[in-house]
C-alpha cells in the first residue's frame, strides 16, 4: 500500500457538552481501500470548519442527521484526485465535496464537484464559492428579499458568511452596518470591505450603536449569532423588516443537559408592531440553484468587487482546537484546516 | 339640551401597571355639542372590548399612537345615528366606527360605516364582521398563506379571533386544532364549531397534546397568546411552517416597569431547522381589503357555515371590570359592552 492509503480521521467519540473538547473526538488511522467503479480516491487538502458542525454533533431531530458516535466527523472539504474509476475525473483534478474530517477519502464521483483552481484557490471553494458563499447569497437575496437602497445589519460581519452578506448588500445599493468583535475586525469590514459602519460588540453598547447607524431602522437583519444581539436588532426593526435566521453561534455551546437554556429573544413582539417576519433557512435547500449563485459570486470575485479572506490553520491533528476558534471569536474570515503539516 | 347630549366617557387617567384597574380611568360627564356640516351625532349602543386595547394604554412607540392621558379610551363601537349633517346618513341608521368608550359621539361621516342590521345584529359587526373577523381572515389567509389540507393550530381558540380562524381553516379543508382554557370552551370549539381537536391548556400538557393532535407537525400556528404556548408550538413546527403573530394576551399585563419581562420564545431556532417563518401583522394594514373579507364572512354567516358568539355585558359603567374578563380567560366569545344598563 502507498502512503496515500494511510488515512487519518477524526471520529466523534461522544456528544460534547458545551464547547467541544479533544476527548470528544478520536483520532483513528485506517488503510484506505481502492476506488471501485464510479468512485474516486482523493487526497484531502483542506477542510472547512463551520459553526453548523457544532449542531451536527448534538443528538435529536434537526435539519440533518446527527453525526453518529464512531463516525468520521462531517465536514465540507477540497482536495486532489489520486486515482479515478469514473470517466469525468482524472488524477490531479481538484475537487470539492463532503469528505469529512479525514486526510483521504474514497468517494462516489456523482457526489463530487470539480473546481477550477485557475479561477480561485481551494480554500476559496470552501468559502466565498462554497457553503458560506451560497449561504450569504440565498439568505440575503431570497430569504431576506433584499431591495435596493434598504438598510442591512449583519452580525459576525467579518466572518465567512457575514463579510459576503455585507458586500453583496453594498452591490445592491444598500446602507450596510456590520457587527463584529474588536477594533481590527471593525476596521477591516469598513475600510477593506466597504461597509458603511461597524459596531464593535466588545466595546460598544450594541442597541445604542444600532440606533446611531440605522437611523430609520433595519430593513434586513442577517443573524449569525443569536442572543442579546438578536434582541437589540429586533428592537430596531423598520416596518416590514425581515430577520434572516442563519445561525446562533453565541448559543451553540449552551449545555442544555446542564440546565442551561438558549437565550430567547424577548423583543419578538417587534415583529407584530412592525409587521415584520423572522425566517430561518438551510442553504442545502438551494442546492439546485448553486450554479446561478456560484457564477455570480465568481464574477464579483474576478472583478475585485467581492473580497474574501480565509483563515487557514495548518495541521490536520489540530482539528479539535482549531475548531474552537469559531466560538471564541478568534478566527478572522473563513476558517479552513489545511491537512499538510 | 336633550338626554342625547348627556355624554359619559371613560378617559385614561394614568398608564396602568400590570392589569388595568378602575383608578386607571376617569368617568367623566360632558354635554355633547351638535353635529356640524359633514358630521353625525351618534348614540353608542355597544362597545368592542379587545386585547389590543391594553397595548394602546402603554407609552412608547408602537403601531399606533398610545391613548393620551385624559383622552377618551380608544375602542371600536356601533350605534345609531341621532342626527346627521351629511347626506349619506339619516337618523336611525345603524353605524360602526372608532367611537371610543363613551355613550355618545359626534363623528365625521367619512370615518363611519353604515351597517345592515337585517343581516346581522350590532355586536356581530364588532365581532365576526368587525375587527376580529378581519383579523382572522387576513391573518390566516394572507399572513399565514394557508394552503388546503394543512394542519392549523390556533390559541385562544374560543375567543373572538380564534374561533373564526379555526372555522375558516376548516372551510379550507384543513386539520384544525384549537387551544382553549377549560372543558366547556374545548367542547364548544369541537362540537359546535367543528374543530378536529381541542387542547385544554388548564388541564393538559400542551406540548404533548400538540404532538398527539398534530401528528406531522404544525403548518400554520396562529398565535393570540404568546408565552409558553408559543414555545410549545415552535417546538412542533413542520417544514416551511408559518407562525402568525396576532397577539400575546398572556404577556400584555407584564409590568415592565416593575422589573418583569415578557416571556421570550426559547425555541425560535426551530424556525431555522424547519425553514419556517414567524410574522407579525396589524389588521389595519388591510383596511383597503375589508370589503372583500366582509362579503365572504357575511356569506359564510348567512349560510350557517361560520358560527359566532358574543359575550355581551350590560352596563356602560362596568367598563374597567368588564375589560378584565379578556385577561382572566373568563369571557367566552367576542366581548362586547352594551351601553344600556
Amino acid at each position: 500500500m502507498s502512503d496515500t492509503h494511510n488515512n487519518r480521521q477524526f471520529r466523534l467519540a461522544r456528544r460534547p457538552e458545551g464547547l467541544p473538547k479533544r476527548d470528544d473526538f478520536e483520532l483513528t488511522r485506517q488503510t484506505l481501500r481502492d476506488a471501485e467503479d464510479g468512485e474516486v480516491r482523493i487526497k484531502v487538502d483542506c477542510i472547512s470548519l463551520d459553526p453548523a458542525m457544532r449542531g451536527w454533533m448534538n443528538e435529536g431531530k434537526s435539519y440533518i442527521k446527527p453525526v453518529g458516535i464512531g463516525e468520521v466527523m462531517r465536514a465540507g472539504a477540497a482536495g486532489t484526485v489520486i486515482d479515478s474509476r469514473h470517466a469525468d475525473f482524472q488524477p490531479g483534478d481538484a475537487v470539492a465535496g463532503n469528505f469529512g474530517v479525514q486526510t483521504h477519502a474514497v468517494f462516489p464521483a456523482d457526489q463530487l464537484r470539480k473546481v477550477d483552481t485557475s479561477l480561485a484557490d481551494l480554500p476559496t471553494y470552501l468559502g466565498a464559492l462554497g457553503m458560506p458563499g451560497m449561504t450569504a447569497y440565498f439568505g440575503l437575496l431570497d430569504v431576506g428579499a433584499l431591495a435596493e437602497g434598504e438598510t442591512v445589519l449583519v452580525s459576525a460581519a467579518s466572518g465567512a458568511v457575514g463579510a459576503l452578506v455585507g458586500q453583496i448588500a453594498k452591490k445592491k445599493g444598500c446602507h450596510v452596518v456590520g457587527i463584529a468583535g474588536g477594533t481590527e475586525k471593525c476596521r477591516y469590514i469598513v475600510e477593506e470591505l466597504g461597509f458603511d459602519a461597524a459596531i464593535d460588540y466588545k466595546n460598544e453598547k450594541v442597541g445604542a450603536a444600532i440606533r446611531d447607524h440605522c437611523g430609520q431602522g433595519i430593513d434586513v437583519y442577517f443573524d449569525n449569532v443569536g442572543g442579546e444581539i438578536l434582541d437589540a436588532a429586533l428592537a430596531n426593526l423598520r416596518l416590514n423588516a425581515r430577520v434572516v435566521i442563519c445561525g446562533a453561534i453565541s448559543q451553540y455551546n449552551v449545555a442544555a443537559g446542564m440546565g442551561e437554556t438558549m437565550y430567547a429573544p424577548r423583543n419578538y413582539m417587534s415583529l407584530l408592531v412592525n409587521r415584520a417576519r423572522m425566517e430561518g433557512f438551510i442553504v442545502f435547500d438551494f442546492t439546485h440553484r448553486y450554479p446561478e449563485a456560484a457564477k455570480q459570486m465568481a464574477q464579483w470575485i474576478a472583478s475585485g468587487d467581492l473580497k474574501h479572506r480565509e483563515d487557514v490553520v495548518k495541521g490536520f491533528e489540530t482539528f479539535p482546537e482549531t475548531l474552537l476558534k469559531l466560538f471564541s471569536g478568534e478566527n478572522f474570515g473563513k476558517l479552513v484546516l489545511a491537512v499538510d503539516d
